[in-house]
């Protein structure tokens, strides 16, 4: 029988979570719940679209929700809510609010025995789990996290709020001689400026002030004056053309010695190159869905992070297969 | 209060096994157990040597027992026997043998209500982890392990088995073609020649026939018959002065397809360099260690493998702070 998937919330994430479902024929996804009228929401693989409303409802049908909002907003009133009801899925990337989300979700778990994973993707997700299983190994030594190149949607938005832009994309790019140096073993110390730089390409209104706009761009506190920026106008049609995708991806990278005197070096990389970065949070999401779903049926019950769950319970195949395949 | 281990086999593991322990302040090595007489051991850090009858009367001062031995014949036996006593970790790396070992393992477990994790290491181990991530993840994609830049000790042995060689040195170097090609997402089949090329420095006897030499080793079967190979005649003198490390490292790469039409590409890549072969692989062994240990506190018992460990437990570091520095 099919592990059957509700996916709540029908942006690019939810939209990434339809696609995934489809590659794994363990699982079934139920249906999409959306805010807005169901009947004007069309899904790509032609399941059932519900409103919000209609999810209580579904509770006996539904052996896990997937949601996926938002973090600013939707995930803080979403994930706990839920899981009064479901073993729930989220994406919370709000770094520094997860132990607050994690209590609050874990309390309506506490209540309905049902199991969380929250904050599931790849940063957080595999990242922090490489940065766990890293860190513990190589115990004298030091973490590097790379992001890029890829399209930074809160900095592309930041670029969209200045006077005369009509569309820009924002691409955070590792500094390869960062990198290199990191790899070597010499453990830098890197500033923002020295870890990425920052490429914008804009669309600017007819007529709008250029330098003003550049200006505007490279001195932005927080997004872009602590980076080194590079801004180039573009047309909407070349946007369209060469910046339509949402490509990302990155790397975690630590380094550390062993030996009665630190003598030996070693070096441990994580690295992901995405062409869709939704897609792959999506795909990691349903993996972890599966997880939940099963964690919850062997009895562990509460809010989890990807930190705490065994790597057995995300694949498809038996535990035994795994162990004569894979180990 | 320290968790209390047990070092079972003094040889470059159990030498590794020591000095990763004198890194982990949470960690205490009790002492070391050899089948040789005792007093003709000297610790690297000045801890006790016991003969490996003695190993049963300390069940009381022992936590966590590692097994050093070799997989050929010591672990097989060793690690069922000790787990009827202690919760154990061993590095078994037979890759076919393992469901047997772990039958074997878990059924001296069940008597005992003791915990054991197996075949601990880079790979089987770390490796094998990210094998299962990546391909529980990716669905729809292709897995791929190259190796080194490594020494291979047995091909180093099986140089040394040859009439006339004195000394000798493998290197199995992935060939960068091989490793460009995949990671562009071409999903290319590959065979072993493909793959990975052996570099050899043979130390020969005075007077030996260098030819003949290096045509038993070019053509040896499935040792070398199978790869581009090829042989340096160096003195006994630079093969002590440049190739006396013991490095090695190796890359899992899996690159998948996502999308309703598989049309977004994605690679994940795990890559680890490493200067010692056996410390990196006893740091892997003592964060397991510490793993075995709150497992068994936590009432888990059995034989388990790399793949069924909740990854907070490897860490000295609180649950709560994982989830706070690291997610």
């Amino acid at each position: 029988m099919s592990i059957r998937i509700g996916i709540y919330g029908y942006g690019n994430l939810g939209r990434g979570v339809e696609c995934a479902i489809k590659q794994n024929p363990d699982l079934e996804a139920v249906g999409v719940f959306t805010r807005r009228d169901p009947s004007s929401v069309k899904t790509k693989t032609g399941i059932p679209v519900y409103h919000v409303s209609d999810a209580l409802n579904m509770v006996n049908d539904i052996d896990v929700m997937v949601i996926c909002g938002g973090s600013a907003t939707d995930l803080p009133e979403q994930t706990p809510y839920l899981a009064q009801y479901f073993n729930v899925i989220d994406s919370f990337d709000t770094h520094a609010k997860i132990p607050v989300h994690l209590k609050n979700v874990d309390d309506a778990c506490a209540k309905s025995a049902k199991t969380a994973i929250i904050s599931v993707g790849w940063d957080p997700g595999m990242f922090s789990l490489n940065r766990l299983l890293a860190g513990a190994i190589l115990v004298d030594g030091k973490d590097y996290t790379f992001w890029g190149k890829g399209v930074s949607q809160g900095h592309s938005d930041a670029i969209r709020r200045i006077e005369g832009v009509i569309d820009a994309k924002q691409y955070t790019i590792p500094v390869e001689s960062a990198l290199d140096a990191v790899r070597g073993g010499s453990n830098p110390d890197l500033t923002a400026r020295q870890k990425h730089v920052r490429e914008c390409f804009v669309v600017a209104q007819e007529g709008a002030d250029l330098d003003r706009i550049e200006r505007e761009i490279k001195t932005m506190p927080n997004y872009f004056a602590d980076y080194d920026t590079t801004v180039h106008f573009i047309s909407l049609e070349e946007l369209k053309l060469n910046h339509s995708g949402i490509p990302h991806g990155g790397v975690v990278i630590r380094t550390g010695k062993t030996g009665i005197n630190g003598e030996n070096k070693h070096v441990i990389e994580y690295k992901l190159t995405l062409d869709s970065n939704p897609e792959f949070t999506s795909s990691v999401l349903v993996a972890y869905a599966r997880a939940v779903y099963k964690m919850n049926k062997d009895g562990i019950t509460g809010a989890k992070t990807v930190l705490d769950v065994p790597p057995v319970y995300l694949s498809s195949k038996p535990r035994e297969e795994l162990i004569s395949t894979l180990l």
